[in-house]
């Protein structure tokens, strides 16, 4: 007897998920030893030895069992330490919990925020891992977005507002900004707290790129202007400070009423992460300010270097990002971007995001991740000048 | 003006979440030196040197950055050979999916199979964190039982097929089992393939636990009956087999047609794993055997530790295990497991898991893992002798 065998698709919800632009030209060039990779958010640098030697004595001295979902105490313990002499407010290990990387923390923040039936205003353009992740949860993407006036992106809460609706459940906004290089004030913090108070509506806020600013020392945090249970979730990661990328460690700083919740989401998702780790990160927390202001500054040179490059080139308009380590330019006569990375790819041998893959108000854009050392930087530019740097070819 | 900041309470289906029954114990004594630890699914042997000497090469190579999200491509090679020489079938690299834990790997497979309206029948007692993941993915646990016999536990298949309605999407099965230590037929899982082909559902097997057997060399693999195609999703872990509990990698074995869902659903969990823990998996694999073969004959005089001194205490009947590593044991007037567990943590310093845990066939039971050194076992057994070994003392 023969049995016709049902094919594997998974639900429509699942096989419908798309693939973000930055994966789509990421995974047609991983591996390749040709490409100057600017497509993804981290450098060329590793992870300094003190945090790998914090690892090596954790691993010897047999730190290999399950711990705690949320983190070890001495982790929360230097998160919430970490927390407080950064941003000024007092933060308790209690409202701390560890992620194994920041995205399981916009994993673990959205699931408290938002199931079936539920909308989540994201404001874009916008790293789009949270796109998907609102779409996995069952719950519906709402966009919102920045607008662009002569000094660059900035933020209209008026339309934000008038994205909420009765269904709406959270609000999720990065600042600083991936891939804008955007950073939201205080007083905006203000009012769109006192809006999401008054709607009784979550905010999601990513701030891993909170010490990378470029006019002062750390970008204002949501959690200087709330009250510690306020409906606000603020996510962090190890990645981008501390040259973390590859680690997978980040955190979310919660209300501390939701710790048990917290520990319970954690335990079906990753159950916990690894001591040895968390003993780098405890490194990187305790030894890492130098780490910050070093690549503060490849950054700020990083900055200078693509900005004073793009800026002689005719079909290309940037403005100066005022955070995060990207270069998020506008490309004269360019309607598809993700086939436009394609074609540097494989042309030019340099890896860029498409505008696209950050939302709709992306497209027309390209990204370059400038984290990198100077000599990287420039031998990428000069590859991208031939296809980026003319006036005449048609895109 | 006063405005009044509404609570932050998570949305319902999380927020009424349980906690299993190991965390609460777990949590109530974790970090007690004192603690005789028998509760979690580890033993006290830290992970093998040759590994973690690979993880420092690693990391003195510069390995931190951001990598493939089913693995880098050795990483699934060696994957792939592991599989096809241990169950002796063909399986590719384009069908593993390597996980930051055994636990994502459940996860990515029941986001595949299972949402909102879906049922996902259970076949218990098992590890519980299954039943939250089919809540938080907005699906209905419908609770399936193991019998028991004389013999020990055993599977009545008419039984588990009557739990399966239209709604049924999925059908979770943990063979060799925790805590039952019960381990599937091949008949039994071609009949059971046969079946869920027949209604188009899937099947996702937990083989974790896949070498630790003590009748033959492994157990049983459902990809060993199963076409590559079929709608099996097999989850595996390194946490077990290679006393790796702590680093929370594991991987899932899926038709080959998913390797791209996969992608995009490990993409916004955890993104990807670390390229250096990778490189210890991936000398775990060829080089582990010994520590496979070290880790089954600790099990197998564990079991005959553990089991020959229960067998001596009146109030406990237990069967001894075929696999995994747990003796799961009655306790005789014990109506409330999970309270003499706290009990017995307090007044004799030993961790074991309240059967309630695992699932409404649970009740009644105590689980306590024997992977630990034979001297761990008899101090933890002496020191429980007091409370279990009598036969007067109500419970």
């Amino acid at each position: 007897m023969t049995v016709t065998i049902p094919a594997p698709v998974p639900r429509p919800q699942i096989n419908d998920l798309e693939e973000t632009g930055i994966m789509k030209i990421f995974l047609h060039g991983v591996g390749r030893k040709d490409v100057i990779p600017f497509w993804a958010g981290e450098g060329d640098v590793a992870t300094p030895d003190f945090i790998c030697d914090a690892v090596n004595r954790s691993l010897a001295a047999g730190e290999t069992m399950y711990s705690h979902s949320r983190g070890i105490p001495e982790m929360r313990e230097a998160l919430a330490a970490y927390m407080t002499r950064t941003f000024g407010v007092p933060v308790g290990e209690e409202r701390i919990s560890l992620t194994t990387s920041g995205m399981v923390a916009i994993v673990v923040a959205v699931q408290m925020a938002a199931g079936p039936g539920d909308e989540v205003v994201v404001l874009g353009p916008v790293w789009p891992n949270i796109f998907s992740v609102v779409e996995v949860a069952g719950a519906r993407v709402c966009h919102a977005g920045l607008t662009q006036n002569a000094d660059g992106w900035r933020l209209d809460l008026d339309h934000l507002f008038a994205q909420v609706t009765a269904r709406t459940t959270a609000i999720f906004v990065n600042s600083p900004g991936n891939p804008t290089g955007w950073v939201i004030t205080s007083e905006q913090q203000r009012r769109l707290l006192a809006f999401a108070r008054e709607r009784g509506i979550w905010l999601i806020v990513d701030e891993v790129y909170h010490n990378l600013v470029f006019d002062r020392d750390v970008a204002p945090s949501f959690l200087q202007v709330a009250d510690p249970e306020d409906r606000l979730l603020v996510v962090n990661s190890f990645s981008k400070s501390w040259l973390m990328t590859g680690w997978r460690l980040g955190w979310l700083t919660h209300p501390a009423s939701l710790a048990d919740v917290s520990t319970k989401l954690i335990q079906v998702i990753t159950s916990c992460s690894p001591v040895f780790l968390q003993r780098g990160a405890i490194a990187a927390l305790e030894q890492g300010d130098p780490v910050i202001a070093n690549l503060r500054a490849r950054c700020r040179q990083g900055l200078d270097i693509v900005m004073g490059r793009l800026a002689s080139w005719p079909r290309i308009r940037a403005h100066s990002p005022a955070g995060a380590f990207y270069a998020f330019f506008e490309v004269e006569g360019m309607t598809d971007s993700l086939a436009t990375c394609q074609e540097i790819l494989d042309q030019c041998q340099v890896g860029l995001a498409p505008g696209i893959a950050f939302g709709p108000q992306g497209e027309g854009y390209l990204r370059l991740c400038f984290a990198s050392r100077p000599e990287t930087l420039h031998a990428g530019l000069d590859r991208l000048e031939g296809y980026l740097g003319g006036s005449s070819r048609q895109l």
